[in-house]
């Protein structure tokens, strides 16, 4: 038996610790009680389009057709409607031939980092960053490096970024809208962003690869979120449509190797090979059909606009320290005692669940997820105000 | 870049590169005039009761629920319904904590190989076998040893398998009812092939794993299949609905780890570890639910074995060689010249599309996949009587 993996089959993520805490917890003191903001699960339905199609496609095409292989890269069709929507929200031109379809962002992570990594590249990832990064770049047989952003707001500290890359890094991680700070990249940054690669890659005389974690993408409150393939031409698009179209469960996205990026097309083979490699025959084909019609659409994202305003607000009242997120569904909070671990443990007794941000790579803060019921974050505002009555 | 992963990905398997031949060809000399007997992809639609599941599901879940995350593992009450379905016909004791959800076979073989494997052990597959296995023993670090079965019916061979089995040896694969060549284990034979692994485990002091691969299990024609935990405690089971329900594109499956096995929680941990660090996050959530209702049903296998029997018994009368295939819906025809390759590249000139047996580790025979239309085996037999006169 292979221990490392029975050792992460049994250190379940701390989110999935707390979910399960949660559960026990809404079944002794009911669910209206536990204000639960520990999970990135979308609490906002898919879009009408989403079921209609699916309904459709089950009623009107043949069966074997419709529940049959895919080619391993996706339906062809389902790849061009992908494309023509990148195209033409982007302009950057996208061919069918430039996306493989994907059971989800983790899939997406995976393969990429495997399809581009040789065993002892360095990866580097930025602080706080999702902790199943970690997991998926030592699958690849790469080491992770660690680079750190700047609170309060997490933006992207340039000269960190730059000194961290070596003659080994293969590619560089970066995830805006993020998960855990909600942060989000403007266009000067994407640019000086483009400017650091550049000038390593040029350095190194190999190209080092921005790997664009996107399941945040649409969810950009202020202004849209700056296509990176647009700024800097070795970006691969890490997609999935779990919180545009609410579809967490389905596993669906793709990647997005443009025509443009160096050995691109070696690096959309290496993309088929590796996911080949880890047993993903195909995308999920019915889903593939259904969301062919839904490229354009999204859930009602305006609803997480409103809880993270709603919270922002209360919070900041109170007496909390937070940074107002651009994006994603998520609020980092600073502990009031600059320790995450007490904080959240101290947030239980008040039945408030939040992640400690140690799972994120920093220690200090609380992950918060707004994608919530409205009336679980207005519950929540005396429980919020209880627990800063402890630290006062 | 990975170079491994772009050869892989630019080596498509050989079934592949004749399917997109077949495609050609049809396009220029019309579909009902192309033998393509080469894709296990299945031609019969899935039973009603799938779809009805599916619109039901979409008509009266809740949208947040029906497309959220599951339990890594799976959907508890899908689990429990797989478990009792496995209870009930094979008379082994099954619980859903025994039951973790994949997206399909291929799916179940690599996590199964990364949570058993270490770096450098061994894993036996008979010869001739599904050529992927190659690609996902190497993905989990370990080397195949291949063990030839016996021709012309490709029975096991015990003594071959005895032989084959060392101290490094961590698992073996079988696949019965059999791709490529359909055949199937009795009884006898299933205590028999126990009886070597348990006197090898025994021997070097460490269970030696029987991995069954069965996404044929209920395309056994003449007799069920044999349920191989029932004769060997150290079995893990690797299920697909993609035949059973002719779901092949939805990628859903389960890994059956029974209790009884030895390290058997361990052996699941490792399972769930696996999977996480590849990016399987869950099996798809909506067929999840859908294949729930659906446990003890399958597509109308019976005319798979029509095919069976008809194109058995033209190809005999014409004067092939061929053993009758118990299950699965492949036909081993041994090719006349003694060359499966050449006999393959000369049938090509008859429209007639099979899988030289070379992709599946042996010479001298082709692939014949009989999951197709009834017209097209009733058109196919004056080219195949013609493909034989070149031998004459």
């Amino acid at each position: 038996m292979n221990e490392k993996m029975k050792a992460l089959g049994n250190s379940p993520s701390k989110i999935r610790e707390i979910f399960e805490y949660s559960r026990g917890r809404k079944a002794i003191i009911g669910e209206e009680n536990v204000f639960d903001f520990s999970l990135g699960n979308p609490s906002i339905p898919a879009p009408e389009t989403v079921n209609s199609s699916i309904k459709k496609l089950i009623e009107s095409e043949n069966s074997v057709f419709l529940h049959g292989y895919t080619s391993a890269q996706g339906d062809m069709g389902v790849r061009q409607a992908i494309a023509d929507s990148i195209t033409k929200r982007f302009s950057v031109t996208a061919g069918a031939n430039d996306i493989y379809m994907t059971c989800g962002a983790a899939a997406s992570l995976t393969i990429t980092l495997k399809a581009i990594c040789n065993p002892g590249d360095e990866v580097i990832v930025l602080a706080p960053f999702f902790p199943e990064y970690s997991v998926f770049i030592e699958n690849a047989g790469a080491v992770k490096t660690v680079v750190s952003t700047s609170a309060p707001d997490f933006k992207l500290d340039f000269d960190a970024l730059s000194e961290a890359i070596s003659k080994k890094t293969a590619a560089v991680i970066v995830n805006f809208p993020n998960n855990p700070t909600g942060a989000v990249l403007d266009n000067t940054e994407a640019a000086k962003l483009a400017e650091v690669l550049n000038k390593k890659s040029a350095e190194f005389s190999h190209p080092i690869y921005l790997i664009s974690d996107e399941p945040y993408r649409e969810l950009s409150y202020e202004s849209p979120a700056p296509f990176l393939p647009k700024y800097y031409k070795n970006t691969i698009v890490d997609y999935s449509f779990s919180k545009s179209l609410s579809l967490p469960g389905e596993r669906i996205g793709y990647i997005f190797v443009p025509d443009f990026v160096e050995c691109g097309r070696d690096i959309y083979a290496a993309v088929c090979g590796a996911g080949r490699s880890m047993g993903y025959v195909c995308a999920p084909s019915l889903m593939q059909y259904a969301i062919k019609n839904c490229v354009f659409d999204t859930s009602d994202i305006a609803a997480y606009n409103t809880n993270r305003t709603m919270l922002y607000n209360a919070l900041t009242d109170i007496g909390y320290t937070v940074t107002k997120p651009g994006g994603a569904f998520y609020l980092f909070l600073k502990s009031p005692s600059g320790d995450g671990n007490e904080f959240c443990e101290r947030a239980k007794k008040h039945e408030i669940l939040m992640v400690p941000s140690d799972s994120f790579g920093i220690n200090g803060y609380a992950r918060l997820a707004y994608c919530v019921k409205r009336e679980t974050i207005e519950k929540s505002i005396p429980a919020f105000k209880a627990l800063m009555e402890e630290y006062r």
